[in-house]
């Protein structure tokens, strides 16, 4: 509905004064290279779909009945696979439901809560939505975040680790050390990328997850989602971890917000995807393999790509002409994401399709580069 | 986890002063006869599992995309049930999202909102939640609501039609007077059991959904919910229908919590739902049938049955005696719901089941008699 004929008598100030999030687009098209929201290319372990057909055929009149509120099944399931006690993991509708409850529940104080500058922009929209007032840290001049610009006084930070849209990686020695210098706000680290990380090829055990800080840190708080690395972003569950103390909250926040986030197909799915440890190692590490490819063909188009951890590349074509790259690659179906925003225009941000999308999209941008050469000379 | 442990130290204030929502119990037990939470006795329509089976099949990695955000397809086949736009009907995760985004958009003002003091109990958590006052107007004697009860100042005004527990029905005539005299407050009718509604049996085509007045009165918002009439509790979808601007509203909030709240296989079951008209009257007025006998059973058996509108009935022991009549069932595997509340702590909520259900109820509430006639002997 455009602003003009918007007819807001009937609404509450915090209504009249939102920003919503805008979503990537979905365009539903056939021949599309879709490289725009950082799905997986590969589709989700075959074992959800058998789970949730078990649901629909041997409990037949099973979705007549509500499901478990407290989602036990599937919180038991990540509590082995990380080692944690079922009452530090905390699911919800997707990691964006998440971490709504998440503002609500730990940075909804006096002092403002600390973000990068450039990051997933749906933080703004919960500060705003909730009323906290956000401060905007700047990344370093190499994109980096450096722990020592958030010495400041505040009630939370959040950081996207990888973060979004440059994909680069925070060490946990960096993380050890925001979650130790604010002992008394709350730290959460987003981790809706962090299955693609990988500190050295030859050592892919290095820690890169905080969960392996939860028990360490009190105040520590992260989240992460099944949208990327278990590509299921249409079943829509995202999770928590933490400490107990913090889960509660987000489990009251919750329960008086809406006590059911999570069908019963959803839970069902979810569980069978967190039990199928291989087929998530292999497809990870297939996205892993398509980045690094990607990567060095990018590069050698003359593209600077920054080292990526996550299931995109943030990539600057040399002349910096970021906005008419992707103008052109969509007149050919093929969509990714540009950011009209200082410090990051000249970028794109290309997620990692299938072997096959990748090289079409080389291919145009090869197409696209002799065009320039010829028009050049 | 209880009170005494928690360590709320960095908890917002909003988290601290919470009173969530406690849901009805879910016991998982094979012979149970559950008559506590108001679902459908009933299976979905076979045409949602055949739906959701499509999804999975047709489009094996479907789930690794993200879900319309918006819903069009669920949204139109609802539009085309009640002859609306669009753009007049929203739709969430269950109607509690719904809900806690209809007191966020246009509840959170000044003024009070006014509600039953006997409804549905998540209306005071909303309100707490958001920081809302809410008086609650008494429902007259023979527990039903008067719309001159509500001539006062407000904000806005929320009734569940029909009411829960009580299962009585307002008029259309009445919801019309309350939307005409507060015309610059929204009026928001809950009608989670309106298709259970039947003024008269010999004239099933009366209107009794405020649906039908959304066209007439710019403030009213009409709210409903796939859980109950269509089986699918398990789904999680909920649905609100009202002015355009009305549902704009929503959809920014909803924006600004979470985009995608609808998962792809329940946004494919709700809508196979919706177009299975057929199915959808044949078991509803199984149900209504149901609810008949129940009514002349439980009447006969010396209980004070409300006249219900819903798929339960509210119905009072003759001695009161409600809470233990609700504790021998419950030793017996029947689980009824007990309100230990003022004004209606003599009564019993009991969902309408299956007809074996009812009989097994009838049969432990008989036994129960003829065991207090021998002890009165």
């Amino acid at each position: 509905m455009s602003e003009s004929k918007i007819d807001n008598r009937l609404w509450s100030s915090k209504a009249r004064n939102l920003s919503p999030y805008v979503p990537g687009e979905q365009p539903q098209h056939d021949d599309l290279c879709k490289l725009n929201t950082n799905e997986n290319p590969f589709p989700p372990s075959p074992k959800v779909g058998e789970a949730i057909i078990k649901v629909l055929a041997q409990q037949a009149d099973d979705l007549r009945l509500y499901p478990a509120p407290e989602s036990e099944e599937l919180r038991g399931a990540l509590a082995t696979l990380y080692d944690l006690d079922i009452n530090q993991v905390f699911v919800g509708n997707g990691s964006d439901e998440v971490l709504a409850l998440v503002f609500a529940s730990f940075f909804l104080k006096e002092r403002p809560i600390l973000a990068p500058d450039i990051s997933y922009s749906f933080y703004p929209v919960y500060a705003n939505t909730f009323g906290i007032e956000l401060v905007q840290i700047p990344l370093e001049a190499d994109f980096s975040i450096s722990p020592d610009a958030y010495r400041r006084p505040c009630s939370g930070i959040i950081i996207a680790n990888p973060n979004a849209p440059t994909g680069l990686l925070l060490s946990l020695a960096d993380i050890r050390k925001l979650a130790g210098e604010h002992s008394n706000s709350v730290i959460v680290i987003d981790e809706a990328y962090i299955d693609f990380a990988q500190l050295e090829e030859s050592s892919p055990d290095v820690e890169v997850s905080a969960v392996n800080l939860i028990n360490e840190f009190d105040n520590l708080l992260v989240t992460q989602t099944f949208s990327k690395s278990r590509s299921l972003a249409g079943l829509r569950v995202g999770m928590a971890f933490g400490n107990a103390s913090l889960i509660e909250a987000l489990t009251r926040m919750k329960n008086s917000f809406n006590s059911y986030p999570l069908d019963k197909l959803a839970q069902a799915g979810a569980t069978a995807s967190v039990l199928d440890v291989e087929y998530f190692e292999k497809t990870r590490q297939q996205v892993i393999d398509l980045r690094t490819s990607l990567t060095v063909e990018l590069t050698a188009l003359g593209y600077d790509v920054l080292p990526s951890h996550a299931n995109f590349v943030f990539a600057r074509p040399h002349d910096g002409a970021a906005s008419q790259v992707a103008e052109v690659l969509r007149e050919q179906g093929i969509i990714v994401r540009h950011f009209d925003k200082p410090r990051i225009n000249e970028y794109l941000r290309i997620t990692i399709g299938t072997a096959a999308q990748n090289e079409r999209l080389i291919d145009a941008l090869k197409a696209l580069q002799t065009v320039a050469d010829v028009e050049a000379n």
